[in-house]
């Protein structure tokens, strides 16, 4: 035993190792990016446009999330302290998440806007030039975003395990990680206004702008006599890479944190040994994942003169050799963990694989359905010929057909993570083998996020490629370099498909995860009360004896009972109001950069011939007005109803609530992201030259997909997944309170 | 006893005297409206042709429908006959089911064909003459409707009453009542293929005629120089008043079956003469409904020379007192079945005033977010000023964010028509208390519906106006007429909001009512197959002494159990699945639509001028043919995909299923309605003279939003409360397989 203990004495510091490697690589990339060359002044002069926007917004928007979080924080303590329904530590733990989480999106856009001008200046000479600048910033943001949540993750075990004190050591377990699910809330947060705000400040830009400059005046993507085009360029790193940054540091952590929770809950009766190793598992699984996402960002290289499909395959070689090798070494840091000589260590790593394979199947399935190398999309821009209306019809229906692979594929991963947990043990509801089996679907999810480093920088170097394009075309650059960046930003869609696949798939495991840790803080909660409950078999037992099914019946969690049924009704709807109210969000501030583009059109002389100058400033500041305006109230939104719904439902409410938010939100967030992927992916198909090409109606008809679907793909529907998980956690911290009343 | 006995004796030829009434007036008012004069032989002409086109969809869609259900009935014959696992009557039910459902959708729009030009003629003449011509055709379907339904109730009851024998009454009881849901699953497939099939027909001659006419053309709607006109108008008749109709059979019964088949199984422990009762209340509040609703409609007179208000005044005057008149009487009806010396009579009666209100505040809701006279359509006619990607984005936006009142109110309804049944008993899930408290949900559905006969009236005059508008324009009558005929539409649209409220509302309570129905066919199943089952507190009984609490102890269906769960996202992508393939279906046959018009508009000489005649047929012909096509696969996958899931998950699967689609489809229907509704009616805001008018580019974006908005109003959305309920008939009819395995 003590061997052991000493083995697991060292995983926090080989934790905090992997996190610093992790920081020390971003910062080399990041240096390596600034010393290259800005190019001509006039493109130094854009990308200070852009970059001075894009950092006057965030600023904007931290001071508004400052200000939230100091009154939840408020809040937060008043509960810990004044009515003891909270550890004292949530405030604290609480507004470090959402600090790291603001601090990953502030150094992802921070790099993405000095090395957008680079990259468009390296595309000057060849396309491999300006991959490698692009990539390697991408690697930037991945890098520090893993970095930053396991630093954060490896301080608070170390701080907590010294600091707290209960009666026993597996009490003490689990108070420590329900207390650093709170960080994960504070991330969850954080994020939500990251994406909803950001989504809103670049589609209201985007959407603006290809209004009146695509549409009306025929003018190309980024043309600098749209005033709208620099708003719509700050965007882009507001929107895609700050708000993706910290969505995906949520996804990150809220995977480690929810299955370090469930380890030590799930095992509380076989005692603290137990508990450990199925805390540590997850850390070291995503420490291990994030040297091999060093490893593959360096096997990321191709020969000069390389052509698209040497790029493509370089990149995909990248992130496949990670998580092969991640899913390899799963196997033996489990064996490592548990021991050879019970059946767990492959049982759990089996679990991974299911949930490796889904992510692939779901990467998979968005790229069929959005791709335009394959029918569906194509299809879809063969409705353009008959206009507008049959664009938006078939992309509505294209999205909404498109949920079926993703959601069988979920609905298996959660059974197949389940039984291989248990050895295939059918009786599911035992309480022992509840817990082991929805630990494996936890566990499923870290596995699938284990190589975000690599695969987040497969995404983040899209936007960076997409306002390199930007810039290119801002400072009138040879076309050849906006073709080399184009070549780029298509290739980033498709190598982020499978990043995404990872993404929606582990956030549906994980969301799944946090449900069990709610009925676990339940228990917790009850203990701290004294209370006692009533569980299986009506049996009345102190609460700190009760394992998850006396908590589960205690509260009558039935499909059948009309609490439970109102919650998931309850739960549905969330999801389609939080849409709507970022939707409409989006449109009017749409509406408003119209009228005001088309102003400067009328007003300001000599614009449209380019003797003008547009007043790029006035469509910045109304960006920046609505963003900051309308996120607050879908924002708050989420915070609030499952505060509501636990006072006035109770706990099958709130179970009910998840699980309708969870289910009805994964299939909008997946008909919404290929709805808008499949627009967007159409309208560039047009853009190739088929159909008539630009210009045609055809083209007009799907510019209006593309701009319908911006919303949809980049605002609501990536929202939807921090979501889902913020509800839960919300719950899951708020769980004294319900208790109370 | 005996004189109780005596009385519920009486109570199926008390229904059936009902369903006589019902029908005898629907008769007299279809000879009433025969009488009157069609007008020009223009007129007559031009009826005829839609009469014929629509006569000839509705022989084509139901060769197609026969086929199927023999299909299916010669499935169930062989379950039934072959393997035992079902009730012999299982396939005549079934059949019935679907022929008087067809039944129903043909009389109604044989009506509706006959009734719209004389309502165009009347028109000439007096707004007044228009409304009472249309209105009283409205009436005959409303009427046949429940007529129909009450007259395959009481005939049923009748004949299995005096047939079925089982080792004691209360058994027989059960059998019985299960047995005839299997008549409600007829008419629900039959209802789905009538909604799909005919919503995919008026919806691609709809988008089809708007965008080449309209957009295209400049044509005004109805013009006979458009080639797609006819089938426009055709359907309407197939669509709107024969899907309408089949609809509300299904789920007038449906309410009524589903509340008869709980009320016998629920109260099974509590001996025959309990079960009775429960049997009974129903079947007479809803055959006092149906007397009530003869006299609303009586009601509706005004004098000749009454303007606008003073029609809608006498219009909600009709409802309004049939349904407060039928709220009052359910109290009575509830004192006379169960006595006033327990409580339940008021008890249930409650539970009914819950749904009502529920329905009244749900239809508001609607009013409010579809009607030209508030803010939300008023802002979204605003949007259509930046182009039609803005009317599209706050169309969406605008119906996402009308789900939550619908949604809290329908959980507040269950919550509390539940609470009201059981006298605020907060033990929920004790199982008298769990079985008392669905009923009285159950029933707060019967309530809504009871006066369906003239709500339904003052929704399907509404398609009987329009196509007197049609008429009216295709006849080149006066521009007066047409007017007129505009006010009866737009006043239909107003009157049918609360119809539409308790249609949807009462859907989800008759799904939840079904969802306890499948768990007691659970039960019968294994009695059937003599098992025995685990119930609450690990004990084992013989299935036949389960109470429901036992059978779902048995299957685990805790919300925590992973197959629950992933029948819950199975069945949420259900509702966006289907939704997906009839939204595709309807932009391919759009797509065909066009092209085909187009090429007449090119190839025909003369036509745009009026001098060349169009040639109408081809393109009836391709809404024929595209309908016939693509109604099969959405509409099979509702049976399949249940059955599926029953033997892959087994029983906890299909409540998730069930609960997940019931969820996300409640939702996605309110969204998809509302989000139509408000497009619709923004255009015609827009028409009014607002924003530009008519011909203006806000006009062009609005026409863009309506054509979008045609098949989520009126082709997927409506489907929906269908689907929901239609998978659980398929569970409850194959539980006996699902058993097996």
């Amino acid at each position: 035993m003590t061997q052991t203990i000493t083995f697991f004495e060292l995983v926090p510091w080989l934790v905090l190792t992997g996190s610093v490697i992790a920081l020390l690589f971003a910062f080399v990339f990041y240096r390596q990016m600034k010393r290259q060359d800005e190019g001509t002044p006039t493109m130094r002069q854009i990308a200070q446009y852009v970059r001075e926007g894009a950092m006057a917004y965030l600023k904007q928007q931290y001071k508004v999330v400052v200000i939230v979080f100091i009154c939840l924080a408020v809040f937060f303590a008043i509960l810990a302290y004044g009515f003891g329904v909270q550890n004292p530590w949530v405030p604290f733990a609480f507004l470090t998440g959402g600090f790291f989480s603001g601090l990953a999106g502030f150094i992802g856009m921070k790099t993405a806007t000095f090395a957008s001008g680079r990259t468009a200046n390296a595309c000057r000479k060849s396309l491999n030039g300006g991959l490698k600048i692009a990539f390697r910033s991408g690697s930037v943001m991945g890098l520090t975003v893993v970095g930053l949540g396991l630093l954060d993750i490896a301080l608070w075990w170390l701080i907590l395990n010294a600091c707290i004190t209960e009666a026993t050591i597996a009490q003490k377990l689990v108070v420590i990680t329900t207390t650093m699910l709170t960080f994960g809330m504070g991330a969850s947060t954080q994020a939500l206004f990251a994406r909803v705000g950001g989504g809103i400040y670049t589609k209201a830009a985007d959407v603006g702008a290809d209004i009146v400059g695509k549409v009306e005046s025929d003018l190309p993507e980024d043309d600098p006599r749209n005033p709208a085009t620099i708003a719509d360029n700050v965007g882009d790193n507001v929107g895609d890479v700050a708000g993706m940054g910290a969505d995906l540091y949520e996804s990150y952590c809220g995977s480690i944190l929810s299955t370090m929770a469930l380890g030590a809950s799930a095992f509380y009766a076989f005692g603290p040994e137990m508990q450990l190793k199925a805390i540590f598992a997850p850390m070291l699984i995503a420490a291990v994942g994030v040297l091999l996402s060093v490893a593959g960002i360096f096997t990321v290289r191709t020969k000069e003169g390389a052509g698209m499909k040497e790029l493509l395959k370089s990149m995909s070689f990248g992130t496949n050799v990670a998580a092969i090798l991640s899913g390899i070494a799963t196997f033996g840091i489990l064996a490592l963990v548990f021991g050879t000589d019970g059946p767990q260590w492959w049982q759990y790593s089996l679990s991974v694989v299911s949930g490796l394979v889904a992510g692939v199947i779901i990467g998979k399935s968005t790229e069929y359905y959005t791709s335009h190398s394959y029918k569906p999309t194509q299809k879809l821009a063969g409705a353009a010929q008959t206009g507008p209306a049959t664009v938006i019809i078939g992309g509505v229906g294209l999205g909404m057909r498109s949920t079926a692979v993703p959601v069988v594929t979920i609905a298996a991963a959660i059974i197949l993570s389940f039984l291989c947990a248990t050895g295939f043990d059918t009786d599911v509801m035992a309480p022992g083998v509840l817990a082991q089996g929805l630990y494996g679907v936890a566990i499923a999810a870290v596995g699938m996020l284990s190589t975000l480093g690599i695969t987040l920088a497969t995404d983040a170097y899209g936007p960076i490629a997409d306002n390199a394009g930007g810039n290119a075309q801002m400072s009138e650059l040879d076309p050849k370099v906006r073709e080399r960046t184009d070549v780029l930003d298509a290739l980033g869609n498709t190598t982020a498909a499978t990043g995404k696949g990872f993404a929606i798939g582990s956030a549906a495991l994980t969301a799944l995860a946090l449900l069990a840790s709610y009925i676990e803080e339940i228990k917790v909660a009850l203990t701290r009360a004294g209370e006692t409950i009533t569980g299986v078999g009506d049996i009345v037992k102190d609460a700190a004896d009760a394992n998850i099914l006396d908590v589960l019946s205690n509260y009558n969690v039935s499909i059948m009972n009309p609490t439970v049924l109102a919650g998931v009704f309850i739960g549905a709807m969330m999801a389609f109001l939080f849409c709507g109210l970022t939707m409409d969000a989006v449109g009017r501030a749409a509406s408003k950069m119209v009228v005001e583009v088309r102003r400067q059109f009328k007003e300001i002389k000599g614009i449209l011939t380019g003797e003008g100058t547009p007043d790029y400033k006035r469509c910045v500041e109304i960006s920046t007005k609505a963003a900051q305006k309308e996120m607050l109230v879908p924002a708050l939104l989420a915070i609030l109803v499952p505060i509501a719904v636990g006072l006035l439902l109770g706990v099958a409410g709130v179970l009910g609530l998840l699980v309708g938010g969870l289910s009805a939100g994964f299939v909008l967030a997946v008909f919404m992201a290929n709805s808008g992927g499949a627009w967007d992916n159409a309208k560039k198909f047009v853009e190739e030259g088929n159909l008539g090409g630009k210009g045609s109606s055809a083209h007009h008809a799907t510019v209006v997909g593309d701009t319908v679907g911006d919303p949809f793909k980049d605002t609501s529907g990536p929202s939807l997944n921090i979501l889902i998980k913020l509800m839960s956690m919300v719950s899951i911290v708020m769980a004294g309170l319900t208790v109370l009343f």
